[in-house]
């Protein structure tokens, strides 16, 4: 298996993604890596590694999507860039999947115009991975799109199921729609009409507050692009806050630096859930392909992760099983 | 001053509301406190407890509105109940605010409707104290106004700033307007015209990420009642949720008895911030009049601290400068 690889995504680039891809090459023998960006850069950044060179595959993209750059430049403005390129590999069958921890709305544009959409799917969407006390939750939408359509509540939720199922390893995974309380009549219109819709599924949980989520009162947690994109946000900053939080309260309590190490070493391994490096990066939902995003920050086991999620996502064959539930 | 106090109002009443207007009593002198409720119900109450019984006034309101009543019960079928005969008494003047843990919805309409809405104001609005690295901020609106116009966000700024400063102490605090992006062109058409019109206030700070919120990158986190309601109930649920998975990783981490009570202890003590308690209740922004709502679990503490805000509501002019504020 083939996937092609951003070699100028995320912030620190090319070294994290290069160092991702040859970790990924280390832990699952059967792959090769295509890393798609600057020739030249890339060439320059493998010779800091040791590795297999019939399994490092390379396709020139002289141009770079910065952050700042906005979600149509891979399509319009920058159409040799690395994002480009590399979904038109995988397009075309040279690459299984791609992945990137480059521009979100970049990647979702280009994956949605050069891959396609799946049979049925009104729009793709992107979940995150969302910490709760009895494990790894997903959020859907986490940023796609702000405003929704009562259908797209029903196809987000099949999809999200299926990726909790496959990917996620949940079994009987629920569905909870975000609210402001839990009854049925709850919320504006169109959570309203959601709420109907939702309930011809049959792991549909019913609505959820916001104090449902880290209390894992469902496993999906369905919302809106706007509202799930600050939650996601809200939801990263807490192991930073909280630990500054701890640290004002361990120098008032003038605590010995022993016993403040041993706090911060609990606090830090119960973060761990927190982290998304150990998810890498996750699909744009819906999009004829197996396109992935990781955070920008994304650190090289952020990377190899994200690689090895997308392999998951090519063996268990996840769009065929979502193009059947959702045409079923 | 003259508190009216909604004695059967919360998840534990009489008790809670009786013995928090009884501790109000004691620590301010000048206030005397006129409960509304069952009559017979609040005197057997008031036998468990030692008050100088001339500052204690009482009004009979025989019906209670639950915490699963619709909005409109106590203008429609529950007229003799503690929320409607307790607002009625501060309309008439017989109490200059009135106090209540009860239903939220309920008490939003009843004091809306009962004491008019302040000249100028669209709809009036509720806030929420919400803790970040630099102490406390507000998030307005906090589930009142599920969808709001450009020109609710831009009053809710005005009233929340003076909140803000006369209550919460807070020097030339910052509005920010949650959004899924810092630039001025991201969200929703309503979060491009609010932003638009907010850019007239000299303290707007711009938009602000979910992750600008527990950073206190603002003060003020301006938001619809759908995403506020939602971040509200998902920042109370911090404390318990983190109590929860901290105890997982004491046990998975074998550390003794000794350690893990102090790392309890270091938590707790954090923790204090996200405690609603400290503040009891927040006021309606917008009526005609001084009404605030409490937590429905509030204790004894929170109804003594939400009588207390109250006054300080009255004596601070705080609806004399919302008045001058929107009309300037």
């Amino acid at each position: 298996m083939v996937i092609a690889v951003d070699a100028v995504g995320g912030d620190l680039f090319p070294e994290n993604p290069v160092a991702g891809g040859i970790l990924a090459l280390q832990e699952k023998k059967d792959l090769k890596i295509l890393f798609a960006g600057p020739e030249g850069l890339i060439r320059e950044e493998l010779k800091k590694h040791n590795y297999d060179e019939d399994r490092v595959l390379l396709i020139d993209a002289p141009e770079i999507v910065t952050m700042e750059d906005a979600s149509s430049t891979p399509l319009k403005s920058k159409k040799n860039s690395s994002i480009s390129v590399g979904l038109k590999a995988h397009k075309s069958g040279d690459a299984s999947a791609f992945i990137s921890a480059g521009n979100t709305g970049a990647l979702l544009a280009a994956s949605t115009l050069i891959l396609g959409k799946l049979d049925g799917v009104i729009r793709p969407t992107i979940a995150a991975i969302f910490p709760t006390i009895k494990g790894p939750g997903l959020l859907v939408d986490a940023g796609a799109n702000l405003e929704l359509k009562s259908e797209m509540y029903f196809q987000f939720a099949k999809m999200g199921t299926i990726y909790a199922e496959e990917i996620m390893g949940l079994k009987s995974p629920k569905v909870g729609l975000l609210n402001i309380g839990e009854e049925s009549e709850k919320g504006c219109e169109i959570h309203k009409e959601a709420y109907q819709v939702l309930s011809k599924l049959d792991n549909f949980y019913g609505n959820l507050e916001g104090k449902g989520v880290m209390t894992g009162k469902a496993d999906i947690f369905l919302t809106d692009g706007f509202t799930g994109n600050i939650m996601l946000k809200f939801g990263e900053s807490i192991p930073e806050t909280l630990k500054q939080l701890i640290e004002n309260t361990a120098r008032e309590m003038k605590i010995s630096d022993d016993q403040k190490k041993l706090v911060f070493q609990i606090l830090a391994k119960t973060m761990e859930q927190f982290d998304y490096q150990q998810f890498g990066g996750v699909p744009f939902m819906g999009v004829d392909g197996v396109s992935l995003v990781g955070h920008g920050g994304s650190s090289p086991l952020a990377i190899k992760n994200m690689i090895l999620n997308a392999s998951q996502c090519v063996e268990h064959d996840l769009n065929d099983k979502i193009v059947s539930s959702l045409n079923s």
